[in-house]
């Protein structure tokens, strides 16, 4: 055991979960960091299958709320950022910018798409005629890219990630606003439902809205270091992005009315570091069981004809149900496939001996619990398959269970810093998530190095006479705020 | 029927194949074409549904074959590139370079990727260590850039594209052309297999291969027009490659020996090109079953309340069967439905009116034979299962028949002419493929404005004493020769 345990994985996810995260994505086999551009990375074979199964249920959801796809081109030309100036503005600091081709200079400035909402509007402007054209809902799976300045950080803070982006176009801002709505369901469906993470979706104060919205609303995911990590985010686009495009449509009476712009963002790479992060534990990866490119992996504990003819059977049987099954059959020994197993996430391990087919049974060491159960071998099937639900019901109660104590009220800027400091969502009353408020706001990021991460979308009203929690003047808004990437 | 007959697809794929061509792809609503940077288009959800089927098949081969999944950024430093100069050389005319992102200038000149192997071969030199790792057998589901200075030409020849690339280290030369085998293999079962297109795997001329190959191999399909595209070509890289890039492995003898490198391209967005052109009529697309994203449409004939019951009925009774259904509720009128979806391809149409539901029938259209059927009703799945197969079949023997009878034999320059103008591939003797020759390949260049392709993987030998079809000196090969775009 003395070469297991030199290999074992040493860091500490609360105590060091920096560099925990940094280790366990390399050690599980996600990503390879040597690639030689600064924010680039390497997605190795483990972390595609898993995205790949993300977007794949991301995909389904939207398709099912008829969202066509569209693929549009990685390059976007200058003269259409330039017809939006917040947007614009907003993100010319993070382009990427393509002037040359082979010897030739191109005749204009392309950008590397940090996001497609002036591709997509060029065309919804040719598209959309009438009322019955609409809702127009799309997405397109892709990669983009902004030239972050911060530091870059794996998965979290790439300068290329992959993701959806979906743009639609409405009659109203009513029904733009339901489209939010729907975005917002989304994301509860896939993120909480389909990889157990928990959030909370936030209206972000005004100051800090997505280039280009009149209101963006965000969902964040907590880091047991106390950072809120921003996933997806749903927009409601300012009226002059329809404008700027020419964006309309004919009413019922014939009428040309101008088309509700919205857009949502779900990045699956950014995503994947959110599920490493919460379910991950000092063992490695927790993978839910939909996402797990493997789900059972089998070990023969010895490599006896009898054994493997065992282990072939119950492959067999489980990949009949549609179970993805790896078996090691490597020269490792089997505490380093217990380990490496356990590392890369897989939910359930079998454990195949000797003792076991003489005692007709089966040992499973489930990864969502960290312990070792016996069943009988004839009721493999029954038990697997509610052990899928029961696993991803697990990581999912253990995850919301953290992160709901996580949130806490406070009534005093001592009890926000407080709050703060111990890494905590801190609830509390606010003056007002409008531009005049950015005076408090500076004071919690100055003082307390936290942000105002937003109100809820249905809003929580203040008690009457409540007063905010740095000025003191009467409460408009309840907040939330944290410490964020 | 005016109406409909004003609507109708007027172009000819005989006699006028390149309107057809621009024309199909637009009102068949696969592409947009009016995005505003030239060579770069906007696939729709019909396109996009395609070619998402296409990828999943071939990923699906791949793996299966053990090719593991990567996703390697979509840059790639110059540096990179400069390892092999003659890869260098090859692709430099054609890259689009990035220098500038936000207000800054990068220290290192960036390429969005025309093709990989500089970006993974960086990442093999490191990952590969010993026999045990090989052979190691990658892939990655990618977008290329490739500033072709040729016409631009929607999905034949764009400047990005959607494609597969794998990339391969194997102990030997021998093992890598076996690889180069399997590609084929992969080829005949993806593109012939599923998508009924035939075509010849050519060894390329000495002067046509690609940058850093020593030997090319790709797959040619023969357009209307007489033209050959390159479809799929696979690639024994230059040992200069593994030399500049360090990649090697220690053998059972702890000797350290160099690798044998080879890629494989499959071009999803080029082959689509091959798919409508091969099997579209003067109707539209015929779509292969298996690709189709709709596999049958059901029109009822009236809207009826006992007519849509019965068309939700057989709807349900084919979803069980995992086939995909579409039904038309449209305000179109029914010749209108019948227009529009064999426009779109769709094998199957099932007309449902009160004279089917009184017989117990339906009436099937099927896009294979442009003909209609009566069947009983209770006989559909049946029907449909056999159809699917049979299908696909009588696209792949039509197609096939065209191409097959387009081979020809030529013993002179005349006769290769000939063959040439009429849209042939000539079949003959030359006298060699190596550097020397090239003064035979540009006299047909120039006088019939054709090219060499090549020859066959498993070389046919010129009978005794049979002279080269221009030079009349000892013929070495037997050559095909075509015009190509």
């Amino acid at each position: 055991m003395e070469k297991i345990k030199e290999k074992e994985f040493k860091l500490n996810k609360e105590e060091d979960f920096s560099n925990w995260f940094s280790e366990i994505i390399q050690k599980s086999e996600l990503l390879d960091l040597r690639y030689n551009i600064k924010g680039f990375n390497i997605f190795k074979p483990w972390a595609v299958e898993i995205i790949e199964k993300m977007y794949d249920h991301m995909q389904k959801i939207l398709k099912q709320k008829n969202h066509k796809p569209y693929y549009f081109p990685t390059l976007i030309p200058e003269q259409n950022f330039k017809l939006e100036s917040g947007h614009l503005k907003g993100f010319t600091p993070e382009v990427f910018w393509v002037k040359e081709a082979g010897t030739s200079k191109l005749p204009e400035k392309l950008a590397l798409r940090p996001t497609s909402e002036t591709a997509f509007y060029q065309m919804f402007a040719l598209w959309i005629r009438s009322y019955k054209d609409l809702p127009f809902k799309t997405y397109q799976r892709a990669n983009i890219f902004r030239y972050d300045t911060k530091a870059t950080r794996p998965l979290l803070r790439d300068r290329e990630f992959y993701w959806i982006e979906t743009h639609c176009a409405h009659t109203s801002k009513e029904n733009a606003l339901n489209q939010v709505k729907e975005d917002m369901e989304t994301t509860e469906q896939v993120l909480h439902g389909i990889f157990g993470l928990p959030f909370i979706f936030f209206e972000r104060p005004e100051w800090d809205k997505f280039a280009g919205a009149e209101r963006t609303f965000a969902a964040d995911v907590l880091n047991p270091d106390g950072k809120l990590v921003q996933q997806p985010s749903t927009h409601l686009i300012n009226a002059s992005f329809a404008k700027a495009f020419n964006i309309t449509y004919k009413d019922k009476n014939q009428k040309q009315q101008p088309c509700y712009l919205t857009c949502y963002g779900p990045a699956m790479s950014r995503i994947l570091a959110s599920i490493i992060i919460i379910h991950g534990d000092n063992k490695g990866l927790r993978l839910p069981w939909k996402i797990a490119p493997k789900q059972v992996v089998i070990v023969p504990i010895k490599n006896s004809p009898e054994i493997l003819k065992k282990v072939e059977k119950i492959k067999q049987e489980l990949e009949t149900k549609d179970i993805e099954v790896e078996v090691d059959l490597s020269e490792k020994t089997t505490g380093e496939k217990f380990y490496f197993w356990e590392m890369k996430g897989v939910p359930a391990r079998i454990e195949i001996g000797l003792k076991e087919i003489e005692n007709k049974e089966l040992t499973i060491f489930r990864r969502d619990l960290n312990k070792k159960e016996k069943i009988k071998e004839k009721d493999l099937i029954k038990y697997i398959q509610e052990f899928s639900t029961q696993y991803d019901k697990n990581l999912t109660k253990q995850s919301d269970n953290l992160f709901n104590n996580r949130i806490i009220d406070v009534d005093s800027k001592s009890e926000l810093k407080k709050a703060i400091e111990q890494g905590k969502i801190a609830r509390c009353n606010f003056c007002s998530v409008e531009k005049k408020a950015m005076n408090c706001a500076e004071i919690i990021e100055k003082e307390i190095n936290a942000e105002v991460r937003g109100t809820k979308f249905e809003k929580e009203t203040p008690l009457k006479d409540s007063k905010c929690v740095i000025c003191k003047k009467p409460a408009k808004e309840i907040v939330y705020i944290a410490r964020a990437y």
